[in-house]
Formats: C-alpha cells, sequence, structure tokens
C-alpha cells in the first residue's frame, strides 16, 4: 500500500467567533507509506470519526502494541482516513450482547459516560424529582432524559425544533419537550413549576432561566455550555443569588475522571440498548469531506441524535 | 409601666435601589401598656438589635412562657425598644465560659454559624488548601479568615480599605489583604494564584473573577451577594464555564439549615473565643434612632466587625 494517497482534515485557522468551513480546515492528501507504527503504536484504518474520537480498524501492529490486526478501537484518530497512534490513547471495543461497535460513539461511549455519571454522580437525581434537561436532542441530552424516565423522574425536555420535540415525546417519552426557538418557551416552561436537577448542556439565557425555577437543594449539572462555546463575550448568569434561597449548586464535571467506573455504565446502559428499553439515534453525514459542516451543525442544533462522519468503508461502515 | 411610651421603627417604603433613610423608615411612638404577653409569648426590652435578630431582657413572661424574668434571649424583636415575641422565635442566652451575651450577635450567632457551616460543610475546607474571603472584614468573613488560619489554610481576605486590611493581616494574621477599591486590585489578585474556596459575601464582580482563579475541584460558597443586593440588575456572571474545566462548584446555603447543629459550632469557636485565639470586632451604633443610617453602612462598607445598634441601656448595654 505504499502509493496509497489518503485524505486528512487540518486546522488553517481557529474561529474566531462562528466556523467558516472554507476558511478554517483545508483537505490534506499524504502518502500511506509515511505512516508507519512504531513502539507501542498501530496503524488504523478509520470507519466512523467524531469531534472527541472515532472508531478505526487496526491494519498494522507495531513492535510491542497490545493490539492485533482487524481489531476494532476507539481513540481519537482525529478526522483522517488512517492514522497512526499511540496504545495507550485507544480501548479495544468489544460491544457488550444486543449492542454493537457503533454505540461505543453514543450511549456506550464518552457521551453515555457523560450523561450517566454527570445525572447519577454530579445530579445526585432521584426517584420521583423533576428533571429539565437542556440539548435534550442530542447524544448525551437524550439519554439523560431515558435515564431519568427510567428512574421515574418527571422530565422536560428542551430542543430547538417541532420535529426534535415530537422524537422526544413520542420515541422518548419525556412528559414535555418544550422548543426554545418558540416565543413562548420561557412562559411555558414557567407553567411547569420548579426543578430539582437541571442538566445543562447550552448555558447561557436558558441556565439563567433555569436559575429561577429551582426547587430547595436543587442540584445544576453544568455539562457544557454550546450557545456559548463561539461567543466571543459569554451572556452573563443573573439569577444566582437563588442559589443561595434555594440551597442550591452549579457543579461542573469532566467525564474523564469517572474512567475507573465506565464499566459500571457500560453494562448498565448496555442492557437497556439490549433489551430496546434505551434508544438511541445517530446522525451520519457521509465522507470527510463533510465533516466541516457537520461540525458547524453541532452549533447551530442541525443534529438530531448523535452527529458522526463516516470517514470510509470497512467493517465498521456495516454496522 | 401603662403610661410609659416607647419607640419603633417601621417600614415606610421599600427602597427601589439605595437605602434612603428619611423616606424608607419611619420612628413611631406606642404605649407599652399596649404590649401584652399572650400565651407562650414574652414581653422583651431589647438590648441590642441589628437587621436579622437582637438580643433582649424578659421584663414579663406571658402564661406557660417557658422563659422567665430577667432571662436574656436572642430573637428577631426588630427595630424597637419593647417588643412580645413568641416563645418558639427567641432562645435563651447561656454564654460559655470565657464569653458574653454579645458573642451571640457575632461569633456565637447568625454570623458565626454561617461562618462555621459555610465553611466546614459547604466550603470542606481542608488544611493546607487556598482559602479567599470576600467580605472579609465583616463580622462572617472575619471569622471565616481565622477559621482558615486556625486549619492551616492560606487565606486571602478581600476588603474595601486600607485599614480593613492592615486589621485582617496584623491582627487576624491572614496571608494577605487585597483593598478591592485598589486599582491594581485585580493584578494583585492574580499574582497571587489559585484558590480552593472561595467564600463569597458579596457577589457580582469579584465573584466573577474569581471564577478565573479555580485550581480543580475548588468550591465556591455563595454566602450572600451584598455588592448586588441594592442593583436593579446583577452584574451577570461570565466566567462560569470554568466551572466545567475545573470540575467546580458553586453551592449556596441557609444557615438556618443547620440550627440542630449550632451547638458544636458553638462549643468550637466559643473555645476560640475564651482562649484569645479567635478575635471579634463590634461596630456599635449607639439609638435606635440610628438604625436606618446605620443599615446603609451594611452596603457601602462603613463598618468594620460585627454591625450592631445599642437600643437601649440595661443589663444587656453593660455587656
Amino acid at each position: 500500500m505504499s502509493s496509497t494517497q489518503f485524505s486528512k482534515i487540518t486546522l488553517r485557522s481557529r474561529p474566531v467567533a462562528d466556523i467558516i468551513p472554507s476558511e478554517n480546515f483545508q483537505t490534506e492528501h499524504a502518502s500511506l507509506s509515511s505512516l508507519v507504527p512504531g513502539a507501542k503504536q498501530v496503524l488504523v484504518k478509520i470507519g466512523e470519526t467524531m469531534r472527541a474520537g472515532g472508531l478505526g480498524v487496526v491494519v498494522k501492529a507495531g513492535e510491542g502494541s497490545k493490539f492485533a490486526k482487524g481489531d476494532t478501537v476507539y481513540g481519537t484518530p482525529g478526522w483522517a482516513e488512517y492514522a497512526v497512534v499511540d496504545d495507550k490513547t485507544c480501548t479495544k471495543i468489544e460491544p457488550p450482547k444486543g449492542t454493537d461497535a457503533l454505540d461505543f460513539l453514543n450511549t456506550l461511549g464518552m457521551p453515555g459516560m457523560t450523561a450517566y455519571f454527570g445525572l447519577h454522580d454530579i445530579g445526585r437525581i432521584k426517584k420521583g424529582e423533576t428533571l429539565v434537561v437542556s440539548g435534550a436532542a442530542g447524544a448525551v441530552g437524550s439519554l439523560v432524559c431515558q435515564l431519568g424516565k427510567r428512574l421515574g423522574c418527571k422530565v422536560i425536555a428542551i430542543a430547538g425544533s417541532p420535529d426534535k420535540c415530537e422524537w422526544l415525546e413520542t420515541d422518548l417519552g419525556v412528559d414535555k419537550a418544550l422548543n426554545y426557538k418558540s416565543p413562548t418557551f420561557y412562559k411555558e416552561w414557567k407553567e411547569l413549576g420548579y426543578l430539582d436537577v437541571y442538566f445543562d448542556n447550552v448555558g447561557g439565557d436558558i441556565l439563567d432561566f433555569a436559575l429561577t425555577r429551582l426547587n430547595r437543594d436543587a442540584r445544576i449539572v453544568l455539562c457544557g455550555a454550546i450557545s456559548q462555546y463561539n461567543s466571543a463575550k459569554p451572556a452573563g448568569l443573573t439569577a444566582y443569588l437563588n442559589l443561595i434561597s434555594q440551597r442550591a449548586s452549579i457543579t461542573g464535571f469532566v467525564v474523564f475522571d469517572f474512567a475507573a467506573r465506565y464499566h459500571e455504565a457500560i453494562a448498565d446502559i448496555g442492557a437497556g440498548v439490549a433489551d430496546g428499553s434505551i434508544k438511541r439515534k445517530f446522525h451520519i453525514v457521509d465522507g470527510l469531506a463533510q465533516a466541516p459542516e457537520a461540525l458547524k451543525m453541532l452549533f447551530t442544533g442541525g443534529n438530531t441524535g448523535k452527529l458522526v462522519v463516516k470517514v470510509s468503508d470497512g467493517s465498521i461502515a456495516k454496522l
């Protein structure tokens, strides 16, 4: 395969505010023969990839690598068809019965772990409580909603289109889904009463309003703030004094801190996926060249479910 | 004492932003004979009072009251020389050895309990950590600083004048006191590194800056936001995304939730007061008529130490 060319996408310039694909990214072509795995490295052909990680198949293992040709691994190979990666940055994927490798980009991967430990360990959710989830149609949010319903909570989902809201109510069974783009959004939310746990994926004005909707001892789980990442100046939270009167908290977390306990979540969520009680949705974009445009979707709300880019055909693409 | 007149201060109008004593308050005179304690009530002559509570001496006990004439009680009698109060809203004050009744308006009262449970239970402070305290020259803040030093923490105090800063460094032994009115305040703070616990009494811009100074797993204790209470529109927090990367939290609390454990704090702090290792300072304003002007001080930073109003002479005033 010495003369084979492959493509990868590299950063040309950092986005200032919104992403402009043609200005911020460029596609490069390289010779596959230039990629030689060293000690404890593997050369991976990438099947599905996304912003923070991807699935690939090992095509060549370097000296002393713990992986073998044909293994499916999860790692952070970046936006490329092939990549040499260190053993220690990869995990061999062995899907539990009734699940498949692609689930490791979603409910059994980083989004799943984020939903699980965020809701249970940071949010300390309890049966019967009221849970509000923003970014609810995304990979993390949609699992948080389902974990909440499974536990017997009242779940209010916030998403950005009537289609997403219908999916959340009809397919995922949330008690109420609110479209934050609706002119009556805040009024409708207010009518739904107060909340015990707010699982926040968006930040900004919606987080600020949530601060006025707190029950006593409410917990706000700060998971992400997609509305703010591309803002030159983030919107300020003004309603934080409610944290005092309501004895409430805002807590941030990073999922990697729970790595030693991923197996717990994988077993629990995997069982739900296998028996059909936990649903997952993929939004698949075809072809590496589409990756920059796809990334924009994360910020504009274009995707429903886990956004993945299908980089190449191969064993993974059959999933 | 049927024809005796006494005075009390009542609210004429709610302040819109800053307090205007002559517009917001009025002094009324009433006949003492109109105050008759009913069942399980006492008539109290008030010695020292303040915004949230006061000390008084029981001058008459109603039927079935658990208090007796001459008892010193803590309650919330309001700005009046005499008041009829329910038994259940009062606590008999029995100062531990080496302390006195007045301490129950300060280190052994609500400010003390707030400092103690806020720092230990909400802040989960540990030996060797870096503690930053705003409103550090106030009753709560100055005790938080001392509890932190006693535990072996690095303590950075924030106050509003060179005199207060000198008191904090020289008398209370904090590692560094910063004057937030200094033009180099933020620069100086930045040079002192990152923090583990931020005990916040002020809110606003100082809280927002603290969000950029967090060590991993930092805890922000939201105790008060004196800078914001009189603002028509509070300043927004913009740096809250740091909570995610630093796995940090902001938690509000209300001291009354710890009422069942006040005795723990009173024993611990009382021992420190008795042996001189915990210092307390009072800012005494003489005469009930001064109460509205004194209240303004809380918002303008005029007081150092616990602000109390001496309402009348009597057993309490001798303390």
